[in-house]
């Protein structure tokens, strides 16, 4: 492929100058979508992720009405983590897994795992949407980044203070920074074989990272990351790390060493890319409400994230994801205000 | 009252240096004291926030287990929203609205009132404590910022994603900043009722600031937030303003104009205080969660807060509230080791 031929979103991930920002958008195959909805009604959530041609679909349904500058895998981060050996259901209340890991002996039922035997839905997902794909729009794969992951597998579920983890980080030091170790080297494994199977860029999605602080984030987090991350670089393809909430500390996070940080919608994304100090390139980052409002206040706000954002490594997404009660017709003009600007 | 002779609390209030950093913690009347849940059994939440003699009773009782260098009113953020004329129901849920607030004319539904007439039990409260108190001891009085009590008001509960604040916020920005205006005039002259009470020092809890971004701050929050805080100050006492969650733009938040900014657990004292630009004093800024955790770890981290926040105009507490399921040993540990830095 030559550099002109390069699609926009990789482009954007490398850095470089696009004649317009490339949009894609988090969680962009979901509940607000109709025709999603029409596919959760005859399936649970976990048959859907489970099932590569209804996963394949639902992954390609906002292509298909917005035409996306990137599709990205339609999965759950805590796939893998039952993959890993933790046991997890899904109800109506979210995610919870019956035996969370709480004591130090709990760390050795987490193990890598082979992704292909044990997740092979993903990767034939990976495979059937690349099929179906145009050759300008990418695919992104994903998973949770380690310390998300973690406090799945040791709060049990969602967490709400995150007593539990940071209590088992505080009393099991190093425990704790090998069960971050071994969830890292599974994720590692499995976002390489998503590679193998056609993935073009990687997100890592930090969603609870915000609740840590510095020392902890120095300590424990910092590490088990930028590892992950160097690992899914090495194949060949620009990862992108979205640590929510840590707005706060960009200036560490650029030492995770992504190509592309997703910037939540808490700064200016201008001051993000200050912040990072020129290491990546940024994704983001519309606060999603503005979907829930007036199409003049979203188009006015978007256009400005695309002003501060730039046109040179930046990728336009909102600064979280999309919520179902969003009116799709509201997608639909962010898409030409953010093509427009 | 001569200078030397002036609590800690307030001289670290007020920027000056002090021998050592006072400390308080928030939520210090709470849940994880076995005295409190003693109470507790006795009566609802709603009916020991409105029975005064018991109200002083646990505001004193973490005062007389460990010392601390200021007493906070225990009260709610919601108990003048319910006297702006918003019926709230507390349940073991949390509190309810049955009737929020939805549309431009739900707005006149709420009108500021008379803190001596319909919150006299606070103020009674109020009285009660400083009888009590020594005189080294000063009482700080609350109440929720104008954002934080709207997100009660709009959303009728403890929100999640905020959609319908934001929703309000975009749809009648003329309304929204009406209400906001309203709940700011009626929140003022609760505190300063507060303060012809005795309170000596006024908190102003944005609990759910974090939330907004830059531009709904500066568009919303930061001229009701201001003129509360500029017409609290005017009575003569200090007032803290703690914006959790917005350590990320901290810049902003030094123009609301309060004697000290509360500091979450998201970044070290010290940039915190830097990014301030010297326009406050600060206040915190421990993680909560390493109260559950060995004490040898929360004692060198506590050290470390003590260090970062330095002896000029800090005042020590946590970066968001303790948790019921604390020790109390271990808060006895953690006054100890930042009396002793």
């Amino acid at each position: 492929m030559t550099a002109a031929s390069t699609p926009l979103f990789l482009r954007a991930c490398r850095g470089e100058a696009t004649p317009r920002a490339p949009i894609w958008i988090m969680r962009q195959a979901g509940r607000y979508l109709p025709e999603y909805r029409a596919v959760r009604e005859k399936v649970s959530f976990l048959e859907l992720c489970k099932t590569p041609a209804l996963a394949a679909e639902v992954t390609l349904q906002p292509l298909r009405r917005f035409g996306f500058d990137a599709a990205i895998l339609f999965s759950d981060l805590l796939v893998p983590l039952e993959a890993m050996g933790l046991e997890v259901q899904f109800t109506e209340k979210g995610p919870g897994l019956p035996a969370p890991v709480r004591t130090p002996a709990d760390v050795g039922r987490v193990a890598p795992f082979d992704p292909e035997a044990r997740t092979g839905f993903v990767m034939e997902t990976i495979r059937l949407v690349r099929k179906e794909l145009p050759a300008d729009v990418p695919l992104i794969g994903f998973a949770g980044a380690p310390f998300t992951v973690a406090t799945y597998a040791i709060e049990g579920k969602t967490g709400k203070t995150f007593g539990e983890t940071k209590k088992f980080f505080y009393q099991h030091p190093a425990e704790a920074r090998r069960l971050l170790a071994l969830i890292g080297e599974a994720t590692r494994d499995y976002l390489l074989a998503q590679v193998r199977a056609g993935a073009q860029a990687i997100q890592i999605f930090d969603s609870w990272v915000g609740v840590v602080s510095p020392d902890d984030w120095d300590d424990f987090v910092l590490e088990p990351t930028r590892a992950l991350v160097a690992a899914v670089r090495a194949s060949g393809v620009p990862v992108i790390y979205f640590p929510n909430g840590a707005t706060t500390i960009l200036d560490r996070v650029a030492k995770v060493g992504a190509d592309v940080v997703g910037i939540d919608w808490r700064l200016p994304i201008d001051e993000a890319r200050a912040r990072l100090g020129g290491a990546a390139a940024v994704q983001g980052n519309l606060d999603p409400s503005l979907l829930l409002g007036p199409v003049s206040v979203l188009e006015k706000r978007a256009v400005d994230v695309v002003r501060r954002g730039g046109k040179r490594g930046h990728i336009f997404n909102l600064g979280h994801g999309i919520t179902p009660e969003v009116p799709v017709d509201n997608v639909a003009a962010l898409v030409a205000a953010v093509r427009g600007a």
